[in-house]
């Protein structure tokens, strides 16, 4: 067992998003390494000699780990805001993903970071639409 | 003018959400502000001895926290994500304040870091919704 | 009075790091100028032409947000960990504050959101600075 | 091989801070996986019956939360800011780790979550001090 799933079966009160706990703990873990993936991506863009080619996949990468790591702190509590926001904020998450992975796509040929960045996004936005999914 | 604002005039390219650039700048100032208050306010309520009822207002507080840093961190890109990203963030933190808002009014009489962070909780929340109202 | 003026006289605690409460002020609402001038400018360098010239200067502006901004959280809270952690985090900010602001004044007779950022940048390693002293 | 190795290995440039990749790799995922526990510990602690007999932890842990979450996003970038920040930002995280282990081993014995957060603390805190020592 991962952190986020030990961390969310000792937390003595219930999950606020009913539904699959599994699918909670994949978006956790699957957020958290987007967000550390688009930081990154970002940073390799940014060292490529092509980096004016690259200017919107930088921009999109900064805005999907900003989006990330706020989704994966929402997701990490069980008290808070209602299921309502939890469910806004996935959904700013999914569409941030979908378009990241599009932009890292199209350079993922050219360039590795990129293409294992777009992987990782896809995954994120898969584990954001199945836990959509099991909170109904 | 302040931060924003100037930050916004020098930027070289347009802003990424059509609209009135007045209502961009409110709306990172008052995610900014409510960060903080939030943050502030959930720290404080830890103080009172009366942490035990407060248990609801202090976690909301953490989840507006998250959600206006980040709205606050997407509204300073003008590069990035469309509009559809942008909006959907701006929806989830709007919900955000209008709940903590809620949440702070209730011990705002007890309370008075609850009724100052209430206040910038719907300064927020009505910036947010003046500016999805500017973006159409 | 601001809000970070207003949270911290309605705290019910006292502030952990002992010594002048505007200083402490002054230190949060400089580091939140800070990450959003920061990240902003991040933006602005993405969409200049002379993009490629501004690599060093775009992450430099990004790893003072980062620290801006944790910062900024730090010093909001008067509970949590010791004095000490907290000097500890002044003093990387002031360190990332000194280098964008040599960065961006590099480039900020070209760049008029240099020149701000740089600004604000300065404006905030003397607010760490004073606090610092303040601390003692 | 993980997503922070992946997208350290795809980088086009060198890694800003010389020496053991290995511990700058395992230094991410640990304040990855320490900012996620102590979220979510300070929600867990938040949601006790003896939640004011936990606030100094609660407090604690979310400036942990805070100092890991910015260290993360630091160490995964290497374009940036020089060694010198590098290493104060380790130096700050590394503190705050050490004091939330001690506050979620106070309470180990009552509380899985405190008990589960503090080794992710404790191993946090080694990566740290092993990243520290392979820099020089």
């Amino acid at each position: 067992m991962g952190t986020p799933s030990i961390m969310l079966a000792t937390h003595p009160g219930a999950a606020r998003i009913a539904g699959d706990r599994d699918a909670l703990v994949s978006c956790i873990e699957a957020c958290m390494e987007c967000a550390q993936a688009c930081t990154a991506c970002a940073d390799a863009c940014l060292a490529e000699d092509a980096v004016s080619d690259l200017v919107t996949c930088i921009a999109t990468n900064l805005d999907c780990a900003t989006l990330c790591r706020a989704t994966s702190q929402i997701l990490s509590r069980q008290e808070g805001t209602s299921a309502q926001v939890v469910k806004a904020t996935i959904h700013a998450c999914l569409a941030a993903c979908t378009e990241c992975a599009e932009h890292c796509e199209e350079h993922g040929e050219a360039m590795e970071h990129c293409r294992a960045c777009a992987k990782v996004c896809r995954r994120c936005e898969e584990t954001c639409r199945e836990l959509l999914a099991a909170i109904g």
